[in-house]
């Protein structure tokens, strides 16, 4: 099984753009990156990480996006013990969001449209879910998170999320939504911030995957063949995983 | 001459909304309150401040208002010796911004439209004017300020100032601007956060004229007898005043 690390940059220091790893451009000889398609990567050794031990390859794969991505705000945003933390949407984002918050001993909870994913929320160690098409559980939840991480990437309106904030507290939203409107009001009563983020760079992700490994924090995962790829892209198309596919390269061998 | 202090309340705690000091319902006699321009003013003690001997009455009116609606995002956002701060807009709210910054030791500097406030700028103990107005102003400025503090009543769009906000920083918008858009890209580009805030409760703003007073910090005013209120309110309009008028009402006795 070939899992492919994460590159952000060929580390020349006379160009200006890194190579991304995925749809970027080989500046050896022109091809296209294929990322975690690839079979197999020449990389230089400062920009590939060493896969604890303690984490199996298929179910740490995801970490190294899903994974970083939630890291980088929970991680910014200084949340610990006893911060209170709502993850907005239970998919492959959300439930390492609501893993790694659990693992830096955050009070979580999960915000989700309907309420079949609270077993998976406590499961996953959330505290509980919140329906989102619930009007009351909505207005009982206002001003109750110091952080709430939006991870729907369907556009939507941020307002129903930013009234979960407390005070001083932050709304972070990861879905790439293009531009979004908020209500002046939403953000001034309560001094509410909202933000966003990307994904982290080489010591961030280092440092989160030592603690996914300290914490046994991996991604829930669909392992599959990788001559089942269409199988998966169209499950994925319907939402249809929990919560992240990984394709075995071995029977390419 | 009268100078009205700010209240918030009437303190009675079987009743859910506040007594607005202006333009509020007087709970005795169900007239309409008058706040600034009233002659005189009843209050239970804990609702008024003690005015510091050390600052002018008509020149620490406006801290009143303008003072603590500055302050509180300054101090929320932990503005210190060495932050980086840029206040936007230099109006009523704008100088006495800077005036807070500087003495909280912060290395601050104004964003304005045009030029011709750069002096008023240097004089308030700022480092200097960054005109909006100049595209090549605006991007060597990208990414430079801890904390923008955007004191723009006008609809304007906020992602030229974004985009002055350092990683990890904040821009708090202060006008009430309703619905504001904003590009997720201008966020999630060094997790910067958008955020805004309304006046302070009385802890905050005993704290604020203490530290004024401390630090000779007051409004720049014109001190107008109240008689030529309409000519004030005339000016206003025009954005012609540097920075507050204050009324002397001791031309009603």
């Amino acid at each position: 099984m070939a899992i492919t690390m994460a590159m952000t940059s060929n580390g020349s220091p006379w160009r200006t753009r890194p190579t991304l790893t995925y749809d970027g451009i080989d500046r050896h000889d022109g091809s296209t990156t294929l990322g975690g398609y690839s079979r197999e990567y020449v990389v230089r050794d400062r920009f590939a990480y060493a896969l604890p031990a303690a984490l199996d390859p298929a179910a740490a794969a995801p970490l190294l996006c899903a994974g970083i991505t939630v890291w980088e705000p929970l991680h910014a945003l200084g949340v610990g013990p006893g911060t209170r933390v709502a993850v907005a949407g239970l998919g492959g984002l959300g439930h390492l969001a609501v893993k790694i918050a659990v693992a830096l001993g955050a009070d979580t909870s999960v915000v989700s449209r309907s309420p079949d994913k609270a077993d998976d929320a406590r499961r996953l160690g959330a505290h509980g879910l919140i329906v989102s098409a619930d009007p009351e559980q909505m207005a009982d939840a206002r001003d109750r998170f110091d952080v709430v991480l939006d991870t729907i990437s369907a556009p939507h309106d941020l307002g129903p999320y930013l009234r979960l904030v407390a005070m001083d507290g932050t709304l972070s939203h990861l879905g790439h939504l293009g531009p979004v409107t908020v209500e002046t009001t939403d953000l001034l009563v309560g001094r509410k911030k909202l933000s966003s983020a990307g994904s982290g760079g080489r010591p961030a992700t280092a440092s989160m995957l030592d603690f996914c490994a300290e914490h046994g924090v991996t991604a829930d995962i669909e392992l599959l063949p990788s001559a089942r790829v269409n199988e998966a892209l169209d499950r994925l198309r319907r939402n249809d995983v929990r919560y992240r596919f990984v394709l075995d390269m071995a029977d390419l061998d």
